[in-house]
């Protein structure tokens, strides 16, 4: 363990005469610099739907999805406060898009999860192609593509937005462009997509330089259905359950560069093996109920609740019903720099 | 293009003499050796399925599949009798299976696809796990997995094998082992790949040292509802009409390293552009009537009907009905040794 | 270009309210939080070598580098003051060890660059190797290697020191741990790895988990001697003159996963065509002096001095001698994530 | 062990029939075809370079480079006779170039590798470099690249020719190329390529279709140099002494997609364990003298002899005085296919 030298008179006046030249001592912030473990100001955090809704009605009635350009409220980490994140990489808010509403089409270098929380049929437009979304239906609008949403049903539809907003920000590679109209134009029908790339086929010529998924609708439907053929299997992980990560058919890959994102299933009475990983992880539940010790805090979690993880904290999760949980993070991030570490069941 | 030195009586005794040495001159061969364009014995043809299931039948009545070990008519390219090839690389046969019959396990370094033609509910197992197949299914047996077959139905069962036992020969890096059992023991539920592994996600902690992939039956219902998903956009390629390769769904590659096996739909009244490439290929029509053009030879094809197109010659498909065509060649080999060549419209 | 909505006093009541829950609208930061063009506080910067030094060498007459720990000063952007960091990502400092002296082994998650600006002779060691190290030597350590420090010459060492600790912080995942000994054992003859790994050959079972080259020092004689030969092709890219990137011999990419690093050479008379590009760049001259333009602000330079140029800032390079820069940037996460941009000559 | 099926009149009728069809019973054959181990005609041999060289002279006097396009006697092994083959999958010969003479400029699918067995400073020219060949220098010409070769000095030239020839052949995928002139036209200095791809650095912004390496004479004197450098650290393979891999330095993969070069050192009194693999392999020594045990043939070998160990046939080396070893397989390919198998010391 590094203890920051003494300081003696001399050498506050020579920091102080570096000062002026841009310069600092580095032996005087070693120790802040480089941790013996992750150190961040991120907390465990539970936020409960019930009160995220109630505040999102509330904005409903205040603005528009056209003024705010998307009505979203943010989760900020209780640690992390004023800055936009709820990781120190990432950004969560949940998005609210009234009946007869348009969050008008624009692109941008962020990288963007939806998960959707609540409602049916509200739609995502992405490079020429719409989907309409369903509760735990796992969308993805890519990095630099048009895309817009809108909501023709007669019922509100909230969803989980999940974006490198942080990340772009600190690599300084921001860009956002506004389309102009509110609506991108359609060249391909709904569906085409994740027929064309869903079904573990690929058109025989396709070559992408992208490298985010082509499918940007994982139905929920269909992920549900697979989890409970690979339950019979009775291959429980000690530590995650059943868990599953979102790919890009092209490379088997993570479904976007910055953003891992997964689906768990915890039988009943589960409870998992003490896990810590440097990614932090935001969870949702999509069904049953259960909690989450997380390093000393304990969150009581049911549908729609979104909770956070940060970077090394250790976590066991029980399960007092069948449950389902999507979670991100900046996994992909990590495991190409090659900087991921986990540590299980002896954390 | 080069032509051979004159024999002189002088270069005719250096050449003798040199034999002897197990040395021969290159430039008396060059000629044969290097040739300015693909120039094999294979010739195109086309077995009507007729005539196999006749042929098949009467071979059931002769020998059993356990005495046969694999009760499979190797259809051979009428260039290249006596090589139990179809093109120079692969095998290609139509193997049956009847009521009660079983294959017993055993595993070889070739790596084997099958195509099913006729019949319903017959299985195979792989790795533990059983899949029963129906007409349009395409199922793999990896490399060194132990595989067998069975048919508990009461109709017999026929499908076309696609092997590298060409290329595994030439490379001199044959292996195969005798289960001893007629059936391995099953350890997985029936679905459990195409689940964990075909739903465009993959369990979290999945890495895998096999290039193939680990979907072992890609159902043909599935597939066929894709391409009729995906003709809704009306994007057809000229020389292709709508064609989709199987994929490894953990690398986005081929689903085999040695054979490349692909989907396509051509829509009534559909005429191809002239193609031709350096990748051999057997088709089988699943659906639909046709015929096709191969240099000079016109093939006429219906369901289950197979035929192949050699290397480099020029083909035009023309489809009377919609017709839906399976087909396999070396593609990924050519691509992996960056050999592959192909010519678009303008052969 | 997105405009924040009115604030009235409804939604000021509304935004105190969620506050308290940890929610912020995202109508309020969205201008701030995605920008049209990358936009953080870093700015173009120039240190002088003589300055460097003049400070460095009065930082040794005040605390001993074992003390220190590692007797750095950090360059600070202007900028970014506080966070010792010379762009948002990276951080960079010039490190001095004085004859006799040592710094001792430790190794942590973060990797590490050391560029030589005077002196010779002295060492570093990593994973059982020492190198000496020459003006111009590149030298990596790895993540999570251990290495260490010394200076059995006559005369003062001077380092340029490239690390991604920003980087590593912000992902929140930093580890290090201290070795015990000043240095670590030999296991290696010295140069075993530039022989190894260097030569355009690798070890015929070699694999290897690292993300991170095996070549640890590349000598400068040698870049420099290709540089020379390359020369003579006459071939000079308009933005960057003849500028190569170093590389890891097992992948063909960067020789780090997180820091790009590069070699430069510009022709006396040598004018860039404007550049941009969105991976902040650290320079510093070998041989010769010139200027940069960067935006606004213009830096001559010389030999060892260190300059910074922001990202998407234009940049344009004027050669008054024939000059070799070494480089370094976060290029290699900007290319893995899929956000690099560039734009050349017409910015 | 599968037993062929007995033949009975029936069986033996029914065989006749469906052969006017172009069909063949599998289990007539599939012993054959799929055999418990490889089991081609390829067996050890060594040709002495003082046999071969008398043969060339000769030859020499019998026919120009100019009028045989390429002077070379084929080296083919004894089992596979007429086949133009070392190995089953590759072609050696060896080429001889007198003063004054040119092998005029072609290009071909075939990739071939040259190994400078005697001579020194004539050249070769690839895609408009020419290099000066010198003793143990591993030159490569890539598939479809223009190559021509020279003799300006006043000594016969001979070196090794390496070629995927059978593969190409067996894949059906030939093409070639005659220039027209007996020299292609030279567009970089001698030099060029080696120098901006040889030393751990790239070009910026480099990006290459090719498989094949860039660097296209990897010369011994620099690669002879490393495995001195390397022995110092006396780590001895028990299989292979000191055995490196030529790599493409855009990849770390093979320096070539279908043939595999190697070099390597074995100190005086090594005797190596017991190996065998998949990838039958051609080697000549470049310096020292030994012997080795391939199945029950013992091969004594000196500088610039010529011999092949097959498929999966243990061999065991013995060096009398130090030795250096020059070597190439198909193992690309079998690694690329994934049916590759060694087997170390318990052969």
């Amino acid at each position: 363990m590094s203890i920051a030298p003494l300081e003696t008179p001399a050498r506050r006046a020579f920091y102080d005469k570096i000062d002026k030249s841009s310069m600092t001592a580095l032996w005087t912030v070693l120790g802040a610099l480089i941790t013996p473990e992750p150190k961040s100001a991120c907390v465990p955090h539970l936020w409960r739907f019930a009160d995220i809704r109630a505040a999102m009605i509330e904005a409903g009635s205040l603005i528009t999805a056209k003024e705010a350009e998307r009505r979203v409220l943010i989760l900020e980490n209780p640690g992390l406060r004023g800055r936009s994140s709820i990781t120190t990489s990432l950004y969560a808010g949940v998005q609210l898009i009234l009946p007869g509403e348009v969050a008008p089409a624009h692109k941008h270098a962020q990288s963007a999860l939806r998960f959707v929380l609540e409602g049916s049929g509200a739609h995502t437009a992405v490079n020429g192609e719409r989907t309409r979304m369903e509760v735990g239906d796992f969308v993805i609008t890519p990095s630099d593509a048009w895309h817009d949403h809108g909501n023709e049903t007669d019922a509100p539809m909230f969803w989980l937005d999940g974006l490198d907003i942080p990340l772009i920000q600190f690599l300084d590679v921001s860009f956002i462009e506004h389309h102009g109209d509110d609506a991108q134009a359609l060249t391909r029908p709904e569906g085409d997509s994740l027929a064309r790339f869903g079904a573990n086929m690929l058109p025989v010529d396709q070559t992408s330089g992208s490298l985010t998924s082509p499918i940007f609708n994982y139905p929920y439907a269909r992920s549900r259905e697979a989890l409970d053929q690979m339950r019979r299997a009775r291959q429980w992980d000690p530590c995650h359950g059943l868990k599953m990560r979102y790919v890009n058919p092209q490379t088997g890959d993570h479904a976007m560069p910055t953003i891992g994102a997964f689906l768990q299933l915890l039988p009943k009475g589960f409870v998992s093996s003490r896990y810590r990983s440097t990614d932090a992880t935001v969870f949702t539940p999509v069904e049953g109920r259960g909690r989450s010790t997380i390093g000393d805090t304990v969150v009581e979690w049911g549908p729609k609740d979104i909770f956070v993880v940060p970077s090394w904290k250790p976590v066991v999760h029980e399960a007092s019903e069948d449950a389902v949980l999507f979670s991100f993070s900046d996994r992909p991030v990590q495991e190409k720099l090659g900087v991921l570490r986990e540590d299980r069941g002896n954390a």
